[in-house]
């Protein structure tokens, strides 16, 4: 950042090289873009002309290398050739390394590189017989389906194609004739995860988040930060790309793409040694984002670890690809969409499945994010949400419950449904249900188990008697539980009560009065709005209401009591 | 959004410009502006030539009109007469309406129509009679200090000077010669606020959050979002600017900047009729930016009260603007500090007090943020942060307590120790204290109002006896509240255990096992764990952790006892 002192050269002027352009205009870093005239990253740059050319073309790298500082890309299909050249001769510097580049350009030599540093890949082996027999050979050692794929110059789905039986081989090496090609094992993933990872001059490596993403006919179409997935994958998919880089050379941002296999385990798919589509949500979403994280990486600014996490524990973030002729319809709904920031790149033609433009939309919780974007997936689709219920998501019918009211039999109910009018009357989803811990074990351990991860905050148990189901669930999840005694036939109650409040050591449940299941239902409420969300905002604001009002009403009695005297009082109430 | 159907020229190219370029790049939406060449604005521009001139030359402002569907400004001291005729010769829309920057260049103007209007600005008189005489009897009128302004072309704090007494008359004078003056009434102001309003071109208008801004010399240095003062205020801050943009004429953003008074009311100092310096900190803070709001409103783009708010109820921004030669040390700094982002405007010689950049830092509270940023004012300042201790900010030191622990006698301190050893052990900021409901009775009360407020999130209450504490506390509150009851001499602690569960419908009070102070602080942190923050997540890893070797713990006895059999068990046990 001394000023007006470095200038990076970009081979490669789309949308990742105009957000590039973008981050170092914020550091007054001067860029130079090599690619066709009018390309997106060329325009929004005014300071000084750009090289017009391929950044394929041997002279056109000169031209901008006699520019610039650094050479950095945002394609990895470049020739290396002469970039290897220019920085031996001292000419210009290349980040990341000409040796990285050309390594991750041949998808083969890519995998082979990654399996010999230790990391997983999918197997795979290079097409030496291209003939029929060749690929038999192949298909009888992976067994069928296997993938055919083009060794370089492949990306967005082209030059890849699923050999799914003995039968289909002919049409495998008709559909694939240009280019050395090599053969991977088929990887039944459960799903695709991605990773951005920073390598810095010294080698160091720092990660954003793992996120999730979704392709449709092998274009990125959705990114899901943090991946839906379990925390411990997440860590796992971040240690796994950050080795995978670190086995890289040179500095710069790389997407790491990679498989989350049926037993958990992981698989890295592919690499790509520049800004990435799965990162385009860290503009909104992160400290610093891929892009400004790539210009400081190649100049050698600092980039911290806090640079690159989510910008708050809430923090979760959807990205959609505007892709082809609808772009402008589906940007046009967003922008009075709730949380969505919608970024265009100045393209041409809406050609089909081309990226126009993206949007990322922000929320405090994933599943307000998953919500909040439907509509917006839906118009991309192309589909009318209301007249297909099958593309109807689940999760936008009614808003998943806070709070879970459950009771040990349906004689419970009178009492509890005091609590649930509560509930509704503050506007807090919640569902309620019989759960008995005597005669339905199996359905409490699986509500217990997984109460927390459908978004439950609070659980309410009320039982009577030998009243084992507060107690039973508190020891089976760790969110807070709160017990209602009810009163049965005999002992008044107090047999409930001791049964929920007497927990031992370790397995705490919050007892209330006995039948108060109104109680049971503000302590809920008390306890969310300890949450540092919309919803604890909300609710927070309505229990101090409720406390005026429990006020004002006690003091209209005293009013009454005070004016009319306690005798009338007394006959009249 | 209609691709490449309209462009806006904006008057003036500096960093206002600039970052109205960069939101306009992001959909589509051409920009020509008007300036010197290579102004910050251009700079970002390379899309089609630019005008080169001032934004008050009518002849540069028709040449700009010819290029442009809609005009707008990046500073109101333009010429308004020219943009007047092409509005009215139908050659060109200017948003926001000429007649609101007319009004708005002359402060004197601008402080008459909003009284007209019922907005509250500080008193003011036109400067008629030049002379010492003339502005002695202003100072006996207003009494000392006033202040003189100039009526047009001030900004910065250029054109204003304080009128300290009767001597100080010729003084005056002296220093402000040229264009005609007014007096305003001196405003002791606590604090000075700023509100970003948006209004449509139907009238309408949506507020960004108030800010605090605090100036140097005259020059914004710190804006701080949202304002540090209560919600009643904030509140009464955005009615009066939406009042105040709500009388003037067309679109755009308007940057509204006002005073906060002893006795907590708000008067307007001045309105910008364009994106402004306390709105920096909207690109990160909020889903919209003051940039992207002002070309959605004068484009007639959606613009929902959703896209203004802060991103997140947890969001909380301080913007330190990046002012003369020291601007790259502040900016290297910030590259390294938590939540900061840089901004650089591309200008060149780094003159004193020339705005060169600012930066943005994210927090998820005010006193976070506060302590992340000290070292880059420090720094802006010259100052060398351990040299001065003054400098240090208070809220550097201690984490602020989250659970609350109070008892009723000391005596009960051997029972709540063990509760108190459980929120050490899960490195939660708690404190314990000795509150009496019938010893202490106000002490209580004060402990109970101010709990939330302080950050309390859960007060864990112990007592024994006729326990009254717990539901006292419960009473004044809408925290959660855990009681424990407490064993006493008599009654085997079935008497605290009933005066704390048995509470009335309205007030809950989460009940634990008699003398189980271990329970309470597992249900605090359970309630901890439910809050959607850092803290929320941690203590949520570790109550799993705790609950998985609870389970190791017993499975080893179950061990012991079936390996070595229950007679040898009873014995070594």
């Amino acid at each position: 950042m001394e000023k007006d002192s470095r200038t990076v050269g970009i081979l490669g002027g789309g949308q990742l090289g105009r957000m590039l352009v973008e981050a170092a205009h914020r550091l007054n870093i001067k860029t130079v873009i090599l690619d066709a005239p009018n390309s997106p990253a060329k325009q929004i740059n005014a300071l000084h002309p750009h090289v017009d050319g391929s950044f394929s073309e041997p002279a056109a790298i000169r031209k901008l290398a006699a520019e610039c500082d650094i050479l950095t890309v945002e394609i990895e299909h470049v020739d290396t050739q002469i970039l290897q050249e220019l920085e031996e001769a001292g000419t210009v510097e290349v980040q990341p390394s000409w040796k990285t580049i050309r390594v991750i350009q041949d998808k083969y030599l890519q995998k082979e590189h990654l399996t010999q540093h230790g990391v997983s890949t999918a197997p795979s082996v290079p097409l030496t017989d291209r003939t029929p027999a060749g690929l038999e050979y192949i298909g009888q050692q992976f067994s069928y389906p296997f993938m055919l794929k083009a060794r370089t110059l492949a990306y967005d789905g082209r030059g890849n194609h699923v050999v799914a039986s003995a039968e289909a081989v002919p049409a495998a090496l008709e559909a694939l004739t240009s280019g050395a090609l090599y053969a991977e094992k088929w990887v039944p993933f459960v799903k695709e995860l991605a990773v951005m990872v920073v390598r810095k001059k010294d080698g160091s490596v720092v990660s954003y988040p793992t996120v999730e993403t979704v392709h449709e006919e092998n274009i990125c179409k959705l990114v899901y930060a943090p991946a839906r997935v379990g925390q411990k994958v997440q860590d796992a998919a971040r240690r796994l790309a950050e080795k995978a880089v670190g086995c890289l050379w040179g500095a710069g941002v790389f997407g790491v793409e990679m498989f989350l296999l049926p037993d958990g385990s992981l698989m890295i798919n592919e690499i790509a040694p520049r800004p990435h589509n799965s990162g385009h949500y860290t503009i909104e979403a992160c400290p610093t984002s891929q892009y400004e994280a790539h210009i400081r990486a190649i100049t050698d600014l600092p980039l911290p670890a806090h640079s690159t996490g989510l910008s708050t524990p809430s923090t979760n973030a959807i990205m959609l690809n505007l892709l082809g002729p609808r772009y402008l319809t589906v940007a046009h709904a967003a922008l009075s969409t709730k949380g969505a920031t919608v970024h265009l790149y100045g393209k041409g033609a809406a050609k089909p499945a081309r990226k126009m433009g993206h949007i990322t939309l922000l929320a405090g919780s994933m599943a307000e994010a998953v919500y909040q974007i439907q509509p917006l997936i839906d118009l991309a689709d192309g589909v009318t949400p209301t007249a297909t219920p099958a593309a109807a998501p689940t999760t936008k019918a009614e808003p998943n419950p806070v709070v879970a009211v459950i009771m040990g039999s349906d004689s419970d109910l009178p009492v509890m449904k005091a609590g649930a009018e509560i509930l509704k009357r503050f506007n807090v989803p919640f569902m309620v249900s019989i759960v008995s811990a005597h005669r339905t074990p199996d359905r409490m351990v699986t509500f217990a188990k997984e109460a927390r991860a459908k978004g439950i905050k609070v659980v309410i148990a009320g039982a009577g008697g030998a009243a084992h189901l507060p107690g039973m669930v508190a020891a089976m999840l760790t969110l807070p539980v709160v017990g209602v005694p009810v009163r049965g036939s005999t002992l008044d109650g107090v047999d409930s009560l001791h049964s929920i409040v007497q927990m031992p050591r370790g397995v705490p449940v919050a007892t209330v009065a006995i039948n108060n299941s109104t109680n049971a239902a503000l302590l809920a409420l008390r306890i969310l709005s300890v949450e540092d969300s919309e919803l604890g905002r909300g609710v927070r604001a309505a229990l101090e209401k409720y406390v005026d009002d429990m006020e004002s009403e006690v003091m209209a009695k005293v009013e009454r009591l005070e004016s009319g005297g306690w005798e009338e009082y007394v006959v009249k109430k």
